[in-house]
């Protein structure tokens, strides 16, 4: 847990807060409100807002987390805003598939892993962490309310953003709902009475709308505040969970361990930046030195905050051992059911990576076996079409199946 | 009262329908429609939609209300839709001058003045009017129904409206707001379950937006049939209050014969194919003929309809001895307040002219004598500043003002 110093002066709490900040809209806002809130002990409101639509969080969401966690520590009030009564309308045309509609039950049931994830990192006090739902108000907006909203904004101002003018330009298709959803989203701001909003750089334009409407009804407009979408560890795309180049902040810590070891040597510096709070002297001198080095400080320096829990030397152990060939010994283990043995009491072992969640399918299954991507109980294993005895199954240790350097499970049957 | 012919076959049908139209979208589809209504008994719902902004209806507006009186004569069910609801919102940016948000009180008045005025053209049976505010179902939309409206069109097509495409490429804000509207006019379509619209020209794109979300929302779409804006008395501007140019539909009916003989000639024609049921060769036959009788015959013919009550004999025999500088005899009256008179017992010309409604200001009464356009009891008066005795206003027949050659008004003191 990091360190509660409520009541810094506004220069450090500035200092602090501007670290791997892309936009600031503006400095200037931020400090006349920091100033006021040390005054009135009135603590700034900090809104993030979530579509409940992809629960599993990676490193790329703790970075914006860790600067809500820092407003936290600076004594400020943070605002998870969670977009679920807006996920069940989702894309009415159906065209976009980011924007499936959910139920309400799926959308609080993802709102409700999404939170629990959120809070790894954020502090749970009421006095510091604030949930709400946008359903709160958007459900009791009328036609009348909604001309008055959509009346404060222009058409032109609106087309700006980015992918919009572009799909225009294009001819691609842009549906009149979706020009309502940025202002939509600006109008929670103006429903919260933020202080602040943070988001992803993609999200820039979002949440200047937010503070133009404050303005307009009357409020004090916000402070926006984006933070870099991270790269991911395949060193081009931005993390995400289906270009499998992610690190989950749920993952176990030898797995945070062993993925932040492969973070490329030319992202290690924006990697100390954002993920840690070493200060740039220390990170240039990482840097400089040798890689491994610098990865296994950037590795424990995350882990310190990120699974606190967790001994930093076991993870580091652990990585070590399987990197060397070995095999850990605490594995996850699946029990296989004895329904998926045959009439001749066997399973095929393409089968048996599915069930032990390594692929997809028994297609992908035996692709890896082709290409020489798995081991079995430290042995490397090549036949695609191969079968598993009951037996084998049923030893003690059961069998050990290897994807890759660092992924193992072990299967049983009982 | 012109007579009433359900059953007609199709084609005589659309001969009398698309008489004077400019847009018909489609021929074949009204053809359908009116196939299946002789088949099922089942009448035609025609749409006009109104803002109950304007009170005061013209011959323009008659060109739409003489259509949909060919609808009901034909056994089909007119559907005079108030937009009630919609003017109490208005232009919440308050920058449109026609769009100022009314009371509900002030809406609803001009509605029943509205409609008034229609009722002098339209058929009031149940059978074949009905009336409804947009109220009923705008009030019901939350901000689900308003998502699931819009994502039924795109930006690009409701930006394809001229007025739109125009004001973006110059640079004009348009506002959000602005582009909802002809969704909830379409919308309208869709509640009412509109088998046809009918509108100016000006109303084509609006109407088309109906069109198009009924489909939509799985329903028949309507038929869109617009009809020209009626060009006005100065030849040029389309006909409208504002510009003095108009023929009032409740004017008196020598005021209206006079006006109709005030028809430009080159408007002859068009006046006659949109006000009046005569065949075209009779049409030719009169625009080729006296331009005199031509007028003649158009001011009578609209008579017919518009003031069914009326003598056309005596209208036009009024009108020739007004234009022959006569004074007819039964002039509208009005009674001035002995609480006009001053210390001296008198009262000027000018605030005379304002009470007899001839003018609106006492400065633009002023300007009316200056300009030789007033006459009192048949004498040119000309003395701006003139001052008028009790005793002059409570002689038998009182003073009669004449502005211009046909408004007359005899003022009287009790």
């Amino acid at each position: 847990m990091t360190e509660i110093r409520p009541n810094l002066p506004v220069d450090e709490q500035l200092s602090i807060l501007k670290r791997g900040v892309v936009d600031l809209v503006s400095e200037e806002d931020l400090r006349q409100k920091l100033s006021r809130s040390l005054e009135t002990g009135q603590p700034l409101r900090v809104k993030l807002g979530a579509d409940p639509t992809r629960p599993d969080l990676h490193l790329g969401h703790a970075v914006i987390l860790r600067k809500m966690r820092q407003f936290q520590d600076l004594g400020h009030k943070v605002i998870m805003l969670i977009g679920d009564f807006t996920a069940t309308i989702g894309d009415p045309t159906g065209k976009s598939k980011t924007r499936p509609p959910l139920t309400i039950e799926e959308a609080r049931a993802n709102a409700q892993s999404y939170l629990e994830q959120c809070r790894l990192i954020l502090r749970s006090e009421p006095e510091v962490l604030e949930i709400r739902s946008n359903g709160e108000w958007l459900e009791q907006l009328g036609y009348k309310d909604i001309i008055g909203l959509t009346a404060k904004y222009t058409v032109a101002r609106i087309l700006e953003r980015d992918d919009f003018s572009k799909r225009l330009s294009a001819g691609t298709p842009i549906s009149m709902h979706e020009l309502l959803y940025p202002l939509t989203q600006g109008y929670d701001s103006v429903a919260l009475e933020a202080d602040v909003e943070l988001g992803g750089t993609d999200q820039l334009f979002n949440n200047l709308v937010g503070r133009a409407l404050q303005r307009d009804y009357g409020q004090e407009p916000q402070v926006v505040m984006t933070l870099p979408l991270l790269v991911g560890l395949d060193g081009t795309e931005k993390m995400s969970k289906s270009l499998d180049n992610y690190i989950g902040i749920s993952d176990e810590p030898h797995a945070i361990f062993a993925g932040l070891m492969k973070v490329p040597d030319p992202l290690l510096a924006n990697y100390f930046t954002l993920l840690t709070d070493l200060p740039q002297e220390r990170i240039d001198e990482l840097v400089a030195g040798h890689p491994v080095e610098a990865h296994r400080v950037l590795a424990r320096e995350v882990l310190v905050w990120l699974a606190p829990g967790a001994d930093p030397d076991a993870a580091e152990e652990r990585f070590r051992s399987v990197a060397k060939g070995g095999i850990p010994d605490d594995l996850p283990e699946v029990v296989v059911d004895a329904a998926e043995l045959n009439d001749e009491g066997r399973v095929s072992m393409a089968r048996l990576v599915v069930l032990a969640g390594l692929e997809p399918s028994n297609g992908a299954a035996r692709k890896l076996i082709q290409n020489r991507g798995l081991k079995v109980s430290g042995e490397a294993y090549t036949d695609a079409q191969g079968w598993v005895e009951r037996e084998q199954l049923c030893m003690e240790g059961g069998l050990i199946l290897q994807k890759g350097k660092d992924k193992f499970k072990r299967l049983k049957m009982e």
